[in-house]
């Protein structure tokens, strides 16, 4: 039987706390129950948190919307990062002009958008203008057809020497509560890079970039130390990984990804240790 | 420039010639022209030959058409040795009941179908008869929607502990002269092989089992060394690799997947060594 | 609580059994106690068996006085296949002149010297010689100075264009019956191949050769069919794997690389099935 | 032809410049000659440099020395950053007490010291002492047994659920003026991190951290953009990936790991694009 920590007492350790998001405060079903008091408790004990999700389907402000609708109204847009932000940070500093193509939704290529380039679809992509591509970005996994738009993206790939950029480095998420899962764009991702054989450019955990960017955040406002930040997720290999490779303290939840009675075995046989484990990010 | 051999003069040299079938006797155009010449010309010395393909997509007969409808009428069904033969030899030995899921044409599961054996496509696995699948034939990357049935193929090699058989080893294939690719199943069956990290059984050069294949129906007829059979590709990587491994003299032609400009730094990068290098199949 | 089948009356179905050797016959102690009753019990009844191993660590005469020696006097040296045999004649059939450089002992290089080939430890290769080099093999893990001559072999195969063989594709062995391993001569050949990105060529289980060296000795002799072989070993993905994609039944024993608490989650986790799976290979 | 760009003039653009170290500023003959103008010229425009470098093998008081020796005395102890300190930063941070076991030299375990643990070269582990060890930290090729002490890592890895530490993502290194190349620790790393199947944490370009950190020194300095930062080194997939992912625009020079024949075709094959090219970090 493992042995679980209570939350309570560790989020007291801390004063500011990063969470992942999908598996963490939010499930299929909508909210984790229980989960509004931890941030009503927080706000009370005057600490802070940050919401660091690998996910590039649409804007801050569109998935602090996405709290609020399922009744989590404590998010705030400025408290989350997102895969999607530093692909968007990327192209802002290093496309200078032509086309961005990507693969995703509208929704995601929106946020993306900045001014002076043209950001199509792989879809939109053909001999007149491909000459002009000078980024791919993977956004997300829906939003367009596999076959056409992977055939395609492949070949833009070998016709252009380009970066390609993976928003999120996930391989599968959970589509159900019947533990089926659809693959992400990030195992999408992997597989056009083994058959084009280039070297992408991927953001999100368990990346340092993800961490240094909530980080900076804090740091901005008020001085910080590494020790005092806990990071909370569910997936070993992103966010506890992550976290403590940039030097936090971490807690794994078993209220997602990771199932209470595989905790142990999969910390063992990965080697990624965190600091804590709890069975839910909801003060009991 | 690259020094390349006389294919005459090589061809003389042995009783036997292994052939891979795209890049080396047909492409995209059609048949490689006067390569039906080189096929009289082994006729006429008593040489034999057999095709060793990388093809899960249709039966040996149905290969054999292919070639005759292009104008090569020498090939004959029993000379060809596909993949997909290997695939339905390890379903016919190993899947005793049940049903076999596939993902691939109508035509590639024709042939793979077997007495006591349902072969339905993924697409009519649900949850009323998940339960009786007993293995997962990955043969052709078309004839199916590709979003909606890699997802379900992942949830199904999740929830059931079965085989699941690659009948094509290959990544990619050429689609038009505009040195344009596909997606081959090879490529798409090593996403969902990382993704839901289970072992795949792969069939297809550079395996030794295709080798092995075709070396026993020479040897069923009359004694053979391997000193006696030279094995024409047109790729390093499967033909000339799984050629070497078996212990054959290979020769690579430069009339397909690997172009005259690339062959020596391509040689040099892989360390697969080709004994020869020809421009072409064909007698000059 | 994992069920097991009987050894006997499994041993009862098939006409020839297939063994591996380390983990199913012997072990660091010496034979697994009782395992000359099954070989006894299969001369009584007309069954043949083969050892098919992963060792290039000498002959198989050598191999065959190394079960004599602890005690099981029934092992012929004409029914041992190991994957030194098949590397033997990869250079007897393909490297027809110059110096063969090997990293392992004396004794396993003895096995593979052939007439007119010159084999050399990769100590002894230098300046004055290099250019005779025409294969590099990978033997064994002992017989020579890991830091200099990885770092010589690494230097070798970027300056010349030549086969590496590794005749061993195990990545480790037990060491003591401490659950303590040693690495094995396949984990470092994985190392310098990613570090000079060349393709080596691997001879040992799973890979089919091994499989089809030892069919074909049966066939020389008498008809047989794949139905009528049982391929009995320790290890998911060299012993199990192999044995399924050579079209056998096989079965799974519990006595060393794979243990009883393990073996239900690790055939869930890799996806790799056996046919059966028993306790030990002896007759209880 | 490659075409190139004029150093001094692309220098003129930025404010910041991040060098590599090896390949860079140094080789295996001593200092690049005329780069210690560079950083006269620097000063004398009021340009800052940081050397962001893969080395663990000292502290930067130490590699700082290294650069005195041979003749470039403008490289200041504090403008160094190397992987090592991340590592150290790591251990600070994250291991609070028991026992550090390292693979390196005396040197590079004397740099990672901290108060409160014990640093112990892997041979001096054993069954007396193996219980305390709460980390492995690889951080140099040298200063060890090779063969005993990577079997007996890969044994303490089994035993302990524990970070492993690679303080040196670098495969090879440059040997001599001659090609040559030795097997770097994160070669190693990767060997070992393969066999007992766990995730090792590593330091080094491309990763994020090393650019953050150097970034931080300046901001906490004085106001500074990304867009006045140029990244300049000899590797495309540690440097320039590592600056292209950062943000920052990228020099590759031609004077290391990338010889002037092999840039174009390296560039279009791995997709790794460097804004600059330039024959030297010299300006003529």
């Amino acid at each position: 039987m493992l042995r679980t920590d209570n939350f309570k007492s560790i989020l007291d350790r801390y004063k500011f706390i990063f969470f992942d998001a999908f598996g963490v405060l939010k499930n299929y079903n909508g909210l984790v129950p229980g989960v509004e008091q931890t941030f009503a408790y927080m706000e009370s004990q005057g600490k802070e948190y940050y919401i660091v999700t690998n996910d590039a389907s649409r804007s801050p402000v569109a998935l602090a919307e996405s709290f609020h609708r399922v009744g989590l109204h404590a998010i705030s847009h400025d408290r989350i990062i997102s895969s999607g932000m530093l692909a968007k940070e990327y192209i802002d500093l290093k496309v200078n002009d032509g086309i961005v193509a990507y693969l995703g939704t509208l929704n995601s290529a929106h946020y993306i958008d900045s001014s002076g380039l043209h950001t199509l679809p792989v879809s939109a992509i053909n001999n007149s203008n491909i000459d002009l591509v000078n980024a791919l970005v993977l956004l997300d996994d829906e939003g367009f057809n596999w076959f056409d738009d992977l055939n395609k993206a492949v070949n833009i790939l070998r016709k252009r020497t380009i970066p390609a950029i993976v928003a999120n480095t996930d391989h599968t998420y959970p589509l159900t509560g019947n533990n089926e899962v659809s693959i992400a764009i990030g195992g999408i991702a992997s597989m056009i890079e083994s058959i084009v054989g280039k070297r992408f450019i991927r953001f999100g955990k368990p990346d340092s970039q993800m961490f240094m960017f909530a980080y900076d955040l804090i740091r901005d406002r008020m001085p910080v130390s590494k020790k005092e930040i806990l990071m909370v997720g569910d997936t070993l290999h992103t966010d506890i990984m992550g976290g403590n490779k940039f030097g936090l303290d971490t807690m794994l939840v078993l209220s997602g990804n990771t199932l209470p009675d595989d905790a142990e075995t999969r910390i063992k046989s990965t080697g990624i240790v965190p600091t804590y484990i709890c069975n839910t990010a909801v003060i009991e």
